[in-house]
């Protein structure tokens, strides 16, 4: 059994979340053998459980980020609810929200009154804009959080307006910076003891995807735009036209041109105006109309097998539909997995990206239905008995 | 002091990466207070020192990243270089790297022989494909994650190709699965004394992060594409031309319409079209253009601070420029932050974007400059005589 256990077994995490950038967080620590548990309003439960798409009537946007999680129902907003929120906190090891900045504390529920009840409690928040500074009251949506931070300025082609990227990226890379950060929490707190807040906003997290984006201007004043999928510094390095869809090419030195060059067989590309990388960025739209002319005949498959056996890197730009079924991704790498659900029956979840050699992260159990495991996580803390919590049901605490 | 240590003080990380994805991950933990040795190839270093822009001859590409780590230059294939890393090993906790798979182990510095070295060793490995898998030794450049995920198919417009989202959003996803990896791995480490290898892939971390885009495609067989910056499910809830850029307006509901049209008083939106949220939906296109009859004429703040005043959520769509000014974002959140470089002189940085309430995050010394700390460093771990590494570097060894 030892060897089945994750790297994080023996940890209790109360995930009070809702939606994706939470939710993510948690997910990742409850892939990793963590027991997390997502604490829900009774009656209503986590926003997105109404979320398309539903497979028979549950929501496998739901299903997908809160596998592997227990699920009970709690009203926080009653003395009792509070009350055994606060009883749950002294047995738990880290705390998860992303409610706006004050609604913890209204409830009486912020860092300083849990540390109260647990001084080594981690508390990881996660929000649009932080729990400090000016903005941090506004509404926070991951569009906000990509278009604040500049990311959508860089996004898109020179025609068209700024780009949103098509994941809600801002919300997946707060959820694991605060994974990041309360994973850091613990490891100090197993070795002293004390307990720790981790406040991470969306922006402030695309702010630091942003890297290089951010550096080019501060250094040199020159404001990053939308320049589509090319690299400013390297040609060829871009999406180019197949006669199915596209493909990349990257070519990063002379060497790898002239291994092209061999490949395609264009006389066009033996010119004096290809004949450095300088000169190739240059007159980049020339050259990519010279490649076109070769790749928009063929297929992505066909393409990309010719130039990785010249050694030249190349990819399909996959359809999501393709990316389902590849044989490394989906399979090898074992990034979709079929979980039953005792409602929708067989569903395909996301794998985790971590792949651990010793105590791999698994998917062992669908996420919980609302209020699935009140009775059994109740009697496990806290040893309640069947009336109790037939009591607490009954008046709406649970 | 203790009040200024990090939550990572104390934990020793040898970080053999180079460029983006694995230097940022090593930068997180630099940036939480871990001891993090930078080691390089002596007379050439890091790839990206050479990467633009640079500052009196300095790259702040490499500036950002390997902030607040030492470094030393070794050469892995020397027997002397291989038996000093491994001596290294032994004294660490965490090592990470980002060769094309296989490159470790050709070394004789594969897992299994570090594990060999210390069982402890907490091993971080990112590449393009992951270190299993029929595409494992391919190249993996940022764009080829971007493209290969699906995450590219599904980012731009209807009328443009598939976009590269505007960072190297592969990269940096990435570094940051990875570091939620060994993050893991070593509370595992602290508990049981048992190390880990972690191995993250490029084309992984960016399956993972299309959370919902996957799960659209696997319950309904639709292929989500691109639509630009509108939702499929909500509007308005998209971006909106202004007279010196864009901003974003997001009416998730009824009331929150209705509070639009109360702040923008135009009459064509009490139209029995713009009803409900479904017809809203319907209807964007027409929609889009009454609110940017509106939007049109007045600037991102004007609109954004009307907005917020009467509750709709909205925000900017900043130019990076705008961010790096942002009373919220630079000021308030500390996202940049000047260090003084010894030979760049005064440079500015992107912070961490964890906020720590008790044992802050923090930049603390510029990136190291090509072996500055090989005297400190074999002194401090090995008691190295100034003669012996004199040698070592005379020999190319250091």
């Amino acid at each position: 059994m030892e060897k089945q256990a994750g790297v994080m077994s023996g940890v209790r995490i109360l995930d009070l979340t809702r939606v994706l950038a939470g939710p993510y967080c948690g997910m990742m620590l409850a892939d990793f053998g963590a027991d997390v548990i997502k604490i829900e309003m009774p009656g209503k439960g986590d926003d997105s459980r109404a979320n398309a798409p539903q497979v028979n009537g549950e929501s496998a946007y739901f299903m997908n980020l809160n596998r592997n999680k227990r699920g009970i129902t709690l009203n926080l907003k009653t003395d009792e609810g509070r009350k055994i929120f606060l009883d749950m906190v002294k047995e738990s090891d880290i705390v998860l929200e992303n409610y706006r900045p004050g609604v913890m504390e209204k409830l009486g529920l912020g860092y300083e009154n849990l540390r109260k009840a647990n001084p080594a409690i981690i508390y990881g928040a996660v929000s649009g804009f932080g729990h400090t500074g000016p903005y941090s009251k506004r509404a926070g949506y991951d569009i906000i959080g990509q278009a604040m931070s500049g990311l959508m300025s860089t996004t898109g082609w020179p025609d068209t307006p700024p780009t949103r990227t098509g994941t809600a990226i801002a919300d997946v890379v707060g959820g694991m910076s605060c994974a990041i950060g309360v994973l850091a929490a613990y490891v100090n707190r197993l070795k002293t003891g004390i307990g720790e807040k981790v406040d991470v906003s969306l922006v402030d997290s695309m702010v630091s995807s942003l890297e290089i984006i951010n550096i080019i201007y501060l250094c040199s004043g020159r404001i990053p735009t939308r320049i589509g999928n090319r690299y400013e510094s390297i040609y060829p390095y871009d999406s180019f036209q197949a006669n199915d869809g596209y493909v990349i090419i990257a070519c990063g030195n002379d060497k790898l041109f002239g291994l092209l060059k061999d490949t395609v067989q264009i006389h066009q590309l033996d010119n004096e105006k290809f004949s450095s990388n300088i000169k190739r960025v240059e007159n980049h739209a020339e050259l990519k109309s010279i490649i076109e002319s070769w790749t928009r005949d063929l297929s992505i498959d066909h393409i990309v097998e010719l130039l990785l056996a010249a050694g030249i890197p190349s990819a399909p730009i996959n359809t999501i539909d393709r990316v389902t079924k590849d044989p490394h991704i989906a399979v090898a790498r074992e990034m979709f997995v079929d979980i039953e659900h005792p409602v929708a029956g067989k569903t395909t979840l996301t794998g985790n990206q971590v792949k651990f050699t010793n105590k791999k992260a698994t998917i062992r159990t669908p996420a919980p239905t609302l209020g699935q495991h009140n009775y059994e996580i109740l009697k496990e803390l806290f040893n309640y008995s069947d009336e109790k919590i037939d009591e607490l049901i009954n008046n709406g605490i649970l």
